[in-house]
């Protein structure tokens, strides 16, 4: 544990010919902007590149894990070289590169142009010039005529991912939805255009970014589409911003203080590095362009557990058959990455209490630093009872609270927004938390359908249909608990067969519990109570000789519900099983594959998976799917909710008894809580609560029989 | 929404005979005492009775429902009876009996005398009686000598509910399991004898309360018991209470502050009734012996939801098959009562903030009114973000935090605690959440098999085995979704066929809805993702005609694993299906039926639904399962982190917009939180995290480019 607090940045000079403060860092502004010269020195002058990602090429598991031994133990530290990995396009063409640049020799070490359907992620540059480029476009402008808008009305172009389905789609393209701001109020920048979709769809090439094609879009119950679109009719606004409601006023302020200061200590580890110690936990924080938040070297008290943790992808599908709804498909980590579109969180707005921002640098398409500034907000919160047992006969209640910490990085997509966390807390358990929130993507239907509807959606405002959707996340959970030969086992609950001599009465049950020898795909199975966990069988609880583990809780979801055959089902890779293991490679990080974009399918984790890899007491990699089918509520408009998901990692036999119970109590004297005074109440009623003020929840008391039983 | 503030017991005179400050206040203490002066009356003098329950006999609901209507509308207040619901026997019999006294005639209106197997629930001096009488037994301290336990031993009883297996089990009678305090530490009165199970169980008798047989508990992983016991083997102590843990010293206070008071108004309603108001919800409070709190009259923006709610049942079952486990089978609820259990809560210990309590009354065994002080507490809590979203082009970010208000009720039934919530927030859900927590009910088990464990429990100390068991809970939901004549209807999502006209690219999938016709259960079905809804079919949403519904968010689980001719399973009538609906009547409250102690089944929701009831467009109840397969983890023991559980119901297409979008901004001004300082960083890193402070994340600002896409 002494290593904990340290920082590891004075151990740099152990990289004998790059300094580097920690090998898991995410890359510097100057690692960025050397990157991105180095790339650009093996081309000829003049020769101008896009670039997509430059981004830490981490290093291969098997320097890191000898690497966090050493540092670990004291040991010297062995030197790992500094790479980047680079994805950029020859700027205006189809030609789609990646490299990887060695910083510590100063060499481009490979650099391959990518074969056909690989494409690479959009970027924010790119979005403003289609959006320009489609609304420019002197066909979409006539064809917004025809649709005799009223006199003064503002388009909006929303750029989609153009996705798959196979019909001339081998170019990388942009599908742009159409909107309008509130015609009655058009000087509004911040409307909410998604209450008034239009019924015209440019598509743009992604070479010049011009208008190849405009799709008229669908309005009715079924495929009939109307070229040129009928006239627009009238219809109401429908804003989310706060100076257009009428907002309630019976709210009153709450207020998290920590008079102390944070529980945590958050050491920086050279510019980009942060090392994080709470509550016996350890842990490195990464952040990349990708995947936002990364996790690394995440112990207990100093015992491994995880090697890397990160949202591995994500898929959203859309439940409209028709063109060119069908081919909605989203992947916002590969189609434009949760780091890169990382809200800048703001004090007081996004967390409560007493926090501390991580601010993070990407690069731009020019290959210009970037800073992500408060992308990541820590901070610790209340959870409620941890827990608490009573003693009946004297009366005396023993209690913690849960505390928890939280890594909290909001992302927006467009219309959409992710809310996703870490979460620890003091009984050895992981959480991530995903809230979905922001608009609904919307699209026009018929005014004459609006009670009426269609199977496929719902109408949540005159005019506007939400299409069903699926939200089909995967964590990737690459486990090291007490080593790194870990295995993937599943209990299930049974009933004991009914005999004369074993089980007469019929009421036992058994707990069974299953290896899973091969790499593949699996599933929860709620009858049986089937329940993952993860193992390491080489090392046993000390009292009841368990192999120590870590159990996951996911909530069972509907899987995918498009077609084998469709490129929906193909290409989202992950989305058919609760659950896939494989064996451990470096550069399977992505559940749905490196190149999301268009992607064909083919390469993912259902890929890897095939290889049928022995995965006991080996180096594994468990991807855990989650999600949710979203049928869209009237009250999910104009911005809905959150949807709260929760994916839990919870020790089984890892510790010898409740971790948290050197968690101090639960005491006023700690908690400062305040009774509702009188003047809160009808000031006639004598107050029953005021005698609560002497107890002490805490300290032996005198036995308080009447409400115990 | 004008009488939401209103003091209702100033009403009260309308009520001509009897002065009652609400018909759905609990009973006073006054009442208690006369309900059981009259039950007492009807007997000769000298007849001594044994008090179980003393509760409201809730009006008929259709006398209810006028007079709620006539509540909200201001009109005169139809006159209801004031009566009284009585469980007694007399005392040292087996003569149990059932009474309603209408205390407005001050006449006893029904007195019966109750059949075979049907017995009353235990109640606190009882219990204490049976512990004195177990362990004072001549027979049973032989039997503890022939342990050979070490000098100065204190042995502990703990009384449970005898259970049912049809063996000579007509009459009422207790099981009792021994444990011994640390014998290196046999004065500490909170000594976790739970770490020391004894392999001696005494049964005795309900007239006399006498020992009437010593049950020898099997030890090994088979049926063998040993009689005499084998004798004790030493073992560690495993103490939870936290004088005897080293706490930890990094957790710093985290304090709630409301400086302007509570949200909520809670206006007290005569002696025991709570009217309680909060950003525009409006319900009734009541509380009994029983169930603990029960929510009446539920309304949001007066609109109405809910006539009554409240957890009708819970049944745990173990999974170990062998005598007398086999009839280790719990209804916390009718066994002994969530109210009666119900803990005094503390301030500063089991809830955080600015708090509100509430007290009851209930009767102790000789009719006399007895204080449950503190057994609600009422405080708001920060939910984390209720909704975001961000405009990428303007960069302003709109959002709202998710303020929730939460009435919380903590039992203790002997080993075990639950934590019990109703729960609001400001977008129209209503969440139920159960977190369980307390210390595992544990049995002794040989030391050899310490490391090789038996399939039916876990090893959680050296000796002590905790046996699976399920938690299965049964919420009653009581719906009047805009009036009385509710239907339940399920959706699924299904995919579309493909075809060369409709769905070619193989992704569409529709939802479709089906009405429950009749009464009876039903399961969910997460492949379909099937979501039942309560639905008023005659009020339609005003922007998409779909009838205004609540959906029911529950997890799925594992039902009760007992074969279905077992007691077990016969006796948890709602253990079997995720959902039950039924037509409502009066006396049908408790998913177990009304007397659990030793039931037989045949009573209950399984029963009522086995009518099959036409259950569309009436008055009906829908009853919500959920619970957990609770296979011990040494993590569990010797006093569990809390497993929680939730059920939500939120409205769908019952607003016409999100519901919280009139939430006031997230914003620093109201949340005041804090920057953690450089003082509790590294002293030599630039702070990126101080540029936050000036920015406000709700005023309309300048595109904030390089953070969104």
């Amino acid at each position: 544990m002494a290593a904990q607090s340290q920082d590891f940045s004075s151990q740099s000079s152990a990289t004998a010919t790059y300094p580097v403060a920690h090998p898991l860092c995410p890359l510097t502004a100057a690692e960025i902007s050397t990157t991105a010269d180095l790339v650009r020195s093996v081309w000829p002058a003049g020769v101008d590149l896009r670039f997509k990602v430059v981004t830490l090429d981490e290093p291969a598991k098997k320097l890191m894990v000898p690497y966090l031994e050493a540092e670990h133990s004291g040991a010297p530290l062995p030197s790992i070289p500094r790479k980047a990995f680079v994805s950029y396009y020859i700027r205006n063409t189809d030609r789609f590169h990646e490299a990887v640049v060695n910083l510590s020799s100063r060499s481009v070490e490979s650099n391959v142009r990518l074969g056909p359907n690989q494409h690479g992620n959009g970027d924010y540059d790119e979005i403003l010039q289609v959006e320009k480029n489609a609304l420019e476009d002197e066909k979409v402008k006539e064809a917004l005529k025809k649709l005799q808008l009223p006199e003064g009305t503002v388009v909006c172009a929303d750029p989609w991912i153009y996705g798959s389905d196979g019909v001339n789609d081998d170019e990388r393209m942009y599908q742009v939805f159409l909107y309008m701001r509130d015609p009655n109020n058009p000087s509004e920048l911040d409307s909410n255009h998604y209450a008034f979709p239009l019924p015209i769809s440019p598509v743009l090439d992604c070479n010049e970014y011009k208008v190849i094609r405009i799709d008229y879009l669908p309005t009715g119950a079924d495929n009939t589409v109307h070229e040129p679109a009928l006239p627009w009719q009238p219809a109401p606004s429908n804003e989310y911003v706060h100076e257009y409601q009428t907002l309630r006023t019976d709210l009153k302020p709450l207020n998290v203080i920590q008079p102390e200061g944070a529980s945590f200590t958050l050491t920086p580890t050279g510019e980009t590095g942060h090392l994080l110690a709470w509550q016996k936990w350890t842990f490195r924080v990464g952040y990349n362009q990708r995947e936002g938040m990364v996790l690394y070297d995440v112990r207990y008290a100093g015992r491994p557990l995880f090697y890397r943790l990160s949202l591995s992808d994500m898929n959203i599908p859309y439940a409209d058959p028709r063109h060119p709804f069908h081919k909605k498909s989203a992947y916002d980590l590969g189609d434009a990455g949760a780091g890169a579109m990382a809200n800048n969180l703001k004090l007081g707005c996004d967390c409560l209490g007493h926090i501390q921002y991580l601010s993070a640098v990407i690069t731009d398409d020019k290959g210009v630093p970037t800073p992500l500034e408060n992308c990541v907000c820590v901070h610790e919160q209340d959870g409620g009872i941890g827990w608490k047992h009573t003693n009946y006969r004297t009366g005396r209640a023993a209690v913690v609270r849960n505390r928890e910490l939280v890594l909290q990085s909001i992302i927006t997509v467009s219309n959409y927004e992710y809310i996703l966390a870490f979460m620890f807390n003091q009984a050895g358990e992981l959480i991530y938390e995903v809230r979905a929130t922001g608009v609904l993507s919307t699209q026009p239907i018929d005014h004459e359908l609006d009670k009426v509807g269609v199977p496929f959606g719902t109408v949540v405002h005159p005019g506007v249909l939400a299409a069903h959707h699926q939200h089909i996340f995967s964590l990737r959970v690459d486990p090291m608990l007490e080593g790194h030969a870990n295995r993937l086992v599943y209990d299930e609950a049974h009933a004991i067969p009914v005999t004369p001599d074993w089980n007469p009465h019929g009421v036992g049950y058994e707990v069974a519990e299953t290896v899973v020898a091969r790499a593949g795909g699996l599933d929860l199975d709620v009858d049986a109570n089937r329940t993952f966990k993860i193992q390491n069988a080489g090392v046993r609880n000390p009292v009841n000789g368990k192999p120590v583990a870590y159990k996951i809780h996911a909530p069972p979801f509907q899987k995918m519900l498009a077609h084998p055959d469709s490129f929906h089902f193909k290409r989202a890779e992950f989305a058919d099983h609760n659950i896939y293991v494989t064996t451990h490679a470096d550069r399977e990080l992505y559940a749905g594959g490196w190149y999301t974009n268009q992607s064909r399918g083919g390469t993912g984790v259902r890929s890897w998976a095939a290889r049928q890899d022995s995965v006991v007491d080996t180096d594994i990699v468990v991807w855990i799917q989650f999600g949710i089918n979203h049928v869209p509520r009237i009250e999910d408009f104009p911005v809905m909710p959150c949807e709260i998901l929760k994916v839990s990692l919870k020790p089984v036999n890892f510790f010898d008894r409740n971790p948290a119970l050197d968690v101090p109590p639960s005491e006023q004297v700690f908690n400062k809580s305040t009774l509702v005074a009188e003047a809160h109440r009808q000031p006639t009623q004598e107050l029953v609560v005021g005698k609560a003020t002497a107890g002490d929840c805490c300290a032996p008391a005198a036995a308080d029989s009447k409400s115990k039983l």
